[in-house]
């Protein structure tokens, strides 16, 4: 046993060694993937989009997985299997070679498709969302393949290049293969650490319910001198029913909506507030005289344990520069809640459908459709081995212990692995919450690059044993 | 005297006869001055804004009168006068040469500048709004020049570019020229008769008070996830503030806003009541399952005599297709009283400050923009010496006697007039409420121009007769 312990420490030594002596190496290949601007969103882009997808499978296979680049209506999936490593576990990374677009371009320093190093760190699309993350998990592979005698335990890759564009590709994809795709433990690295030099695993997300209104009032737009005062405006009755929504209190003032919400945990809000969380540093930050929020909560509390309610786009009448004294005939709202375990986003969408039946004025006819939806995730935390083991992980890699935080973003891939594989996601992510994703600017930090190769081949060695 | 009204009756006849004579070539003028796309909003046409003008001028000039094409900094003014009659009246013809864009192109019939007849009916952008019904006014003054001895009363006419565009060109220079312009009635024809067969005068006329509202939360757009819930979101803030604007009553529930509102008169409502208007009909042409407005009143008299308030406008965050969870750093909207006497428009300004002030939800900034603005005009049309005569003189030209109406529009230059020369205005309109004023396929009756025609010449008979 001593002497297996030895022969694990020192084939986990080989790898970091050849992690660190690549990491030029890794850092060039990187930024040639981030060169092929793989805009899932832009069909102009679709061959690009393809390009990133081959070169994920050539730079997978070259590290000794069996690859397959599945074809889908969409964007192509590349899917690949290291050696089978019998009586081990099995991980399944997920990941995705797609990006957000890059416009607007002027706010960019440097070229989006052309990654260059500023300040440790490397500004390109995608840079952190999620090539730069997504591919440690590729390089702690070779690691393992080139100087650790091979990956230690079964490993198989899933990198989507939908995710930017919520495609339904991915879902058919697991419901059908659900043998293949069968695991232990599932990875994804596509988010943040809680602050610089605190590194987090966030065992529990918000879902969403997602909705556009659109409120009609007569059969024209009508002019507002003549008609006013005899008809339903239907932008003034869309404001009292967005306004319906929530009360002054910021809870959601929806008729059974917190019904299914479970309480927060004590051992949870006394890790949240134990914290270095700042409400006045995060109120500067967002330029604001005050937070505001569902009262009884904490910032944290409200941001990732307790649903909220937001519009996201209002629209109808007239809306350029000076007056126009219309009487629109429609309007409309992007609407979304966010859920916590264990609301149901269907329940969510009858209950909403059913107040607004009731609050809408008369004269107006309300439309609401249902855009996408997902329920929360909630993993056991408290000794829970996965989360240990990437527990220990991250903090040989990253030199600090990593805390346990929510997050109050939805990735719904993780409920879809939940529930088709029936396994929980480790969410490890190497970003920082200034990383800009999807914005002007993108970055990720080299330094978090290297470490989270670290962590991921530690990670590897880790589930191994388990 | 008995000579004296027989020779009046042989004039009239001799007008009437010249204007039963000339409807071909006045319906050829009226279609050339149509032809010239006077779209005041559109710089492209500013040429042909001023051709209108001079248009204009050269056929009041051939009418006798003393013709001014005045520069302003934008399109110019037509100002002509009669010549001087001592002893006689003073009669102010306005109107405007100007029309609106006639875009969306598509569904116009025939080509909004190439006036087309079809059913009695003469279609092209400025038919009715107000080339048509401007034009009634300058062919009657023809008439009189050359067929009854020359006019019969002291005639001003001023003719704007600018109406469609709310330019203050016309309001300085009406306030720079008041002896220029003094006189004792003025008339516009701009508004329409109360239905086919039902002329009517307009002693009545809302004011206006229109701003824009901006809410502001965060300096920066957020993800709805991470920042949902810990901070204001500005587009629940603006439906809440704009649901608090109007209670469940259709009353406005800002504190204060009814204080100066002036009664509606017992024998306004019961000529109101008395006139042949359809709830249903009025509702199943606007295709509404019901009407809507303030409680206790009906709906010619909330279209006419009660104050409303109404959104024109609503913008911010994700408009597009789809879903997008953004939660955005502003939104804003378009909105405005429509005024009755004797509410000032400023005191609504100051009410509406104060109550957003009130009810705006912690974590916002509201701004409110005030653009235009007008008070409410309310002519006391009983014992009214002009409206008499107007009654008299339309009531020969179309064969019906004109109904005492209110219009819940506003028509700034009636208030311009009121404050700077201290006139009433006499409201009569040619056209029809479906018209499509503004709308493609703007059409106005060949009948009522005739008839307009006469009754402008009957007009300037009975007021020189005052």
């Amino acid at each position: 046993m001593a002497g297996e312990s030895g022969g694990r420490r020192m084939t986990i030594e080989r790898v970091e060694a050849y992690i660190e002596s690549h990491r030029g190496e890794f850092l060039e290949r990187l930024k040639e993937l981030i060169r092929i601007p793989s805009v899932s969103a832009q069909p102009a882009h679709n061959a690009d989009t393809r390009r990133a997808a081959e070169f994920v499978a050539a730079d997978l296979r070259r590290s000794g997985l069996t690859v397959e680049v599945i074809e889908t209506p969409g964007h192509p999936l590349v899917y690949a299997e290291g050696p089978a490593r019998p009586g081990k576990p099995t991980l399944l990374v997920y990941g995705h070679y797609d990006v957000q677009p890059a416009e607007p371009l002027e706010p960019w320093l440097s070229p989006p498709f052309e990654p260059t190093e500023r300040d440790g760190n490397l500004y390109a699309r995608g840079a952190t969302d999620d090539k730069g993350q997504m591919y440690t998990h590729c390089k702690a592979a070779e690691a393992w393949t080139a100087a650790g005698g091979g990956l230690p335990l079964n490993v198989k890759f899933l990198i989507e290049g939908e995710e930017e564009v919520g495609g339904a590709n991915l879902e058919a994809f697991v419901a059908a293969n659900r043998p293949k795709l069968a695991c232990d433990f599932a990875v994804i690295s596509d988010s943040s650490q809680f602050a610089p030099g605190i590194p987090a695993i966030t065992y529990g997300l918000k879902g969403i319910a997602y909705f556009e209104m659109t409120v009609r009032g007569a059969n024209r737009d009508l002019h507002s001198g003549t008609f006013g005062g005899a008809v339903a405006n239907p932008l003034n009755a869309l404001a009292t029913i967005l306004a319906s929504l929530k009360g002054p209190d910021g809870k959601v003032a929806i008729e059974g909506f917190y019904d299914d919400v479970k309480p927060l945990a004590d051992w949870e809000r006394a890790e949240f507030a134990a914290l270095p969380f700042s409400d006045d540093e995060f109120r500067r930050d967002l330029g604001v005289d005050t937070l505001a929020g569902e009262a009884g909560y904490t910032t944290l509390e409200r941001k990732w344990a307790r649903p909220t309610c937001d519009v996201h786009g209002l629209y109808g009448g007239y809306q350029g520069p000076g007056g126009k004294t219309v009487l629109p005939c429609f309007g409309g709202a992007k609407l979304s809640f966010r859920l916590v375990p264990d609301q149901d986003p269907a329940v969510i969408a009858r209950l909403l459908r059913a107040h607004v039946a009731r609050v809408a004025p008369p004269g107006v006819a309300v439309e609401i459709n249902e855009y996408n939806s997902a329920p929360a995730v909630l993993v056991d935390a408290q000794g829970n081995k996965g989360i240990e083991a990437a527990r220990r992980a991250v903090e040989t890699a990253f030199g600090a212990r990593p805390i346990l935080i929510r997050e109050g973003g939805t990735i719904p891939v993780v409920g879809l692995i939940k529930k088709e594989l029936g396994v929980d996601t480790l969410l490890l992510g190497w970003g920082q919450n200034d990383d800009n994703l999807h914005g002007p600017n993108e970055k990720f930090s080299l330094d978090a690059f290297y470490r989270g190769i670290r962590a991921s081949a530690r990670l590897f060695d880790e589930l191994s044993r388990i």
